[in-house]
């Protein structure tokens, strides 16, 4: 029996090249990895001791002489739970984020007027909302397609927010727009820019909460590793959001993908929140999967809610009118209680 | 404004060959459809009346002239909610199948013997599984594994059920093998053998209920075109079931697609059940996935139970224990009850 | 250093469950192998030594302790390069698949009279293909649509074969029509039926080569877990045939993958086929694939080829007509020795 | 028929609410787009006339009454071959890029010093290359591996470019850093960063050759609306580059899509470059890869070499020797003379 602690194993190929086994051996040590090597008749296994998170795994798995290589260890550590066990909780002047609350983060995808996002902020907040969402700068997959208000958006929002005390959370796509986010609440990080390292770093160098959006077909481990990215820098404060991931499935926009829930309930501390609007088309499809992630056990909802959905000007269809969310919302608050009422 | 019930319309490219065009629509009459033609400067339109469902869109779509076809029709009629509004229900000596009950079939992955069968089958009936589920004939990718006991395992179900009055859901993989199973109550087709079209028409030609599991990558109109093979055959007892899809996530073996709940649900009256135990790794996964599946409204679960998890043949380690599946059994059933109760 | 040929790599979860982990070693001891424990602070690793293809890796990985598992040997034998470095050359009369020949495979993807198949025949062998392609029973997504001949076309192709000498390859989708394929030259299971197990045994079973397309979905290992289905029970005449696979991508019906050539060079001595007809949507992509899958190094191609595309039955629009074919063919023949002169 | 030139086409569901459809031709209208409506028994279409270039189709897609839409004219315009049908070719002082040239761009992954660019330059000049690629701004999955030398490895890669008259092509990952760009030949835009809209419009406002790597899951018609975004701004000298896609294959980095070479050829005027390097793991991969790509027709390559791979920093592993690069060079424009022959 060997007491040592892999961080990462290296399987080699069927008599490796030496020199480039030697070469690859030495480049490890000299990067202060310690090496146990295993030689068998048909392949040569190296066990690596160390710490390995600085090494790209793809470099070693692609050298010509390595058949597989294999993390024992995750490659991030601030929002590891191994490393972390407690829940991080967000509190955002009384709405908790994490630790066992459910939030519902309720409104336009993009803000459209001062009229619209107020009458939406109200109807939400009467309907059990504890966050205001809306988009003031929105990717549109167009160059053509409406982009969002920009700053006269996030006026809006603040003003919806001194009305209803609901704090609000809104997408930051360009770090140089930064200085003017000084005011809103949680930042968003779109899934389009979910490996964007420079904005990931810009918001990791400022104490606001970060909703990172899972990339459509962004890995759990590349996901962490945005998180990272963030926390790397010092803001710990990060919420993590799935909304659909790209599948073959042509019917729906995305698969939404509600294992994640749990998954990252064990790998990581940090709080998970579901976006069912854009998973998928139809607000028809918006209510049975809202249920679901919350009987999954995800800490909140990122639903789409809009006063007049015909005449959105983007995104609106999948939305919600706030009639109909209020009654999911009800819904969810009885799901939400139902399943965490101590067993009898 | 027309007055005209398109089945089909069919894009072509700029400019199209007129002797292909001609050729197509010769083609198309010769199949008795009728054909409406719209000339633009840059694209010709052609929309198709009369019966699509035996044109091969594929076909078409590959056409040189062809930019894109889309169908207005779907190509399944026995399964389509359209024509067959009211859900089917499956009436199995009392233990209904569809139309707001929720069937818990349970039992291991593969029969090992008399003996283990008959005392999962207790230990789950009293926990409130409604079904037994077990495999005999165990496909498995290796051709050195373990491929389950055959007509032994059959007969070990057969056992089960005297013992506890449980109708049994089993595997059916080849059709030569259909008279061994006079006496399952539900045959199995599995994901791999989805579009298994002998098998198909077999199973369709006898009247047992067919549970039909989704393949691992295929969409929505291919799982229910296989329950239309069965169903044109004469069986309209359809149950279908997803596993989980294949996606780019390495972590986990497969990806549940809950969404497939509310939009069968939408496009069929067929009922649809949820197998959480598949679709990922690890027993840590399966009572999350369970409980969501219920809040998105599945019409039952598919779940592996084992009395020795850590020594079964195979598949056994997503099992879970004969307790834990009471305890998840209890939560489920609280929570069918509180999201059917009146809301107030 | 060890002294030891490990086959797999099991790495437990930190502080793993005591019982759960003996049992898991009583449970691997049983089966013969033996188990070499690396235990450190953070993690424990097994390196399991003995004939570990018995194992299902899922059903460790999906253990509760485990938190991941990696082969170090293949699961594959028969087909595996490492036992086996010779090519593998199928003779049928002189028509050479492997071994640095290419072989073209061409006709109609479904034969719908002896006068159009024996055409088509005599225009692609003029064109210099090397065997007939044809589909008799032909699965279609529709059980609605035209589903081939049956054993009329198997009739025609015979025909086709006396007129112009040139092998028949065709499909086989029922164990039971086994009979009818006697006196087929390669007997081809299709991509739906690639982990259709009895039907890989049944063919397993018999000497004619047999021609394994790639599922939609299926990894390369599981390709040639179904090409062992095969050799283990005795033949070992298997090609393999890439046809593309299923992605995110909505336009074409697949992705055609010719990695999957170097790939399948590298882990296995079995010829491998290019199918570039089904991959994606309309002739003028056939080309361009072909040339590249033979500058890629396959073994041969599986091309469509129809009289009269546009007024085929099924699949006939991504046919090319014979004189395309012709075109293609001479450019394929002067690729082909341009990339196999030898250098100067 | 109908004379009219449709440039979408929504098919509404079954019996469609009157209000709701009512609402959505009136928002159509408001956008100046004429509808033609067809009403039959079980469907209503209405057929648009217009600029829908500016309509979200996702947006029509989602609302409750539509059961599906279908562009019929694509809504990209200045990367649209049907409006521009001459190739694009882009000049470098004698490199050209497209019609009908073979571009070979490489050099390191990296840019690790100066000497180690120079030389790497040096090699690869003399073994045919027309462009020296190099990283000095490199994104990294993870926050603790290294990012690239940024400003440093600007200035070496000048140097590079003095000694040898290659022009340079090289990453771009901030819009804020774009003023460093001004001598550089081509930027490139990565996968990961290929829908963030600002850096595209910004690489948009100013005249260099900007080449856009396709997203790991970007359809076609996402890739096209990238180089749309760059377009719409007023540079026209756009490249696309595709690089593997993320499917469900564990055992390769990605898939390289070679279809995208005949595909993009009819759907864009632009030049298409492949990157064998990144789509797979291991340099043995990349030679047959790069063979295909060119026999299937694409403009360029982009190559990783190194000189001492076994020793890169980064990515080293997938990289080509300077002498292997000088025999694929070799191959490859053997290759690309043999099939651009005049046919006998």
């Amino acid at each position: 029996m060997i007491k040592e602690d892999f961080s990462m194993i290296v399987i080699l190929k069927h008599n490796p090249n030496r020199d480039q086994m030697d070469s690859l051996i030495a480049w490890l040590q000299d990067k202060e990895i310690t090496i146990h090597t295993s030689i068998g008749e048909s392949n040569t296994i190296l066990g690596l001791v160390g710490d390995t998170s600085k090494l790209d795994i793809d470099l070693i798995a692609a050298l010509d002489i390595v058949e597989d290589v294999k993390r024992v260890q995750e490659p991030y550590k601030n929002a590891n739970r191994k490393f972390h066990p407690e829940d991080t909780v967000i509190d955002l002047d009384g709405a908790r984020i994490g630790g066992g609350s459910l939030t519902l983060m309720a409104g336009p995808c993009a803000v459209e007027s001062e009229e619209q996002v107020v009458a939406v902020a109200k109807a939400v907040k009467a309907a059990g909302a504890t966050l205001l969402r809306g988009g003031a700068f929105s990717p549109a997959s167009s160059p053509y397609a409406f982009q969002g208000l920009g700053e006269a958006g996030l006026a809006h929002l603040k003003t919806a927010r001194e009305e209803t005390g609901l704090p609000i959370v809104t997408e930051l796509v360009d770090p140089a727009q930064l200085p003017l986010f000084r005011d809103v609440d949680v930042i968003q990080i779109g899934a389009r820019n979910m490996q964007n390292y420079d904005l990931l770093r810009a918001v990791g160098r400022q104490e606001k909460p970060v909703m990172i959006k899972r990339g459509l077909c962004a890995t759990y481990e590349e996901w962490l590793m945005s998180a990272e990215y963030v926390m790397a820098e010092g803001n710990r404060n990060v919420i993590l959001c799935e909304r659909g991931i790209r599948t073959f499935e042509p019917s729906t926009r995305g698969t939404l993908d509600l294992a994640a829930i749990p998954v990252m309930k064990h790998l990581t501390h940090l709080p998970i929140v579901i976006d069912p609007s854009h998973a998928v088309s139809g607000s028809r499809l918006v209510s049975p999967l809202a249920m679901a992630a919350v009987a999954a056990g995800c800490d909140g909802l990122l639903v789409e809610v809009h006063n007049d959905p015909a005449r959105a000007l983007r995104d609106g269809p999948q939305s919600l009118r706030p009639e109909a969310f209020a009654s999911l919302s009800r819904k969810l608050r009885t799901l939400h209680a139902a399943i965490n009422s101590p067993e009898d």
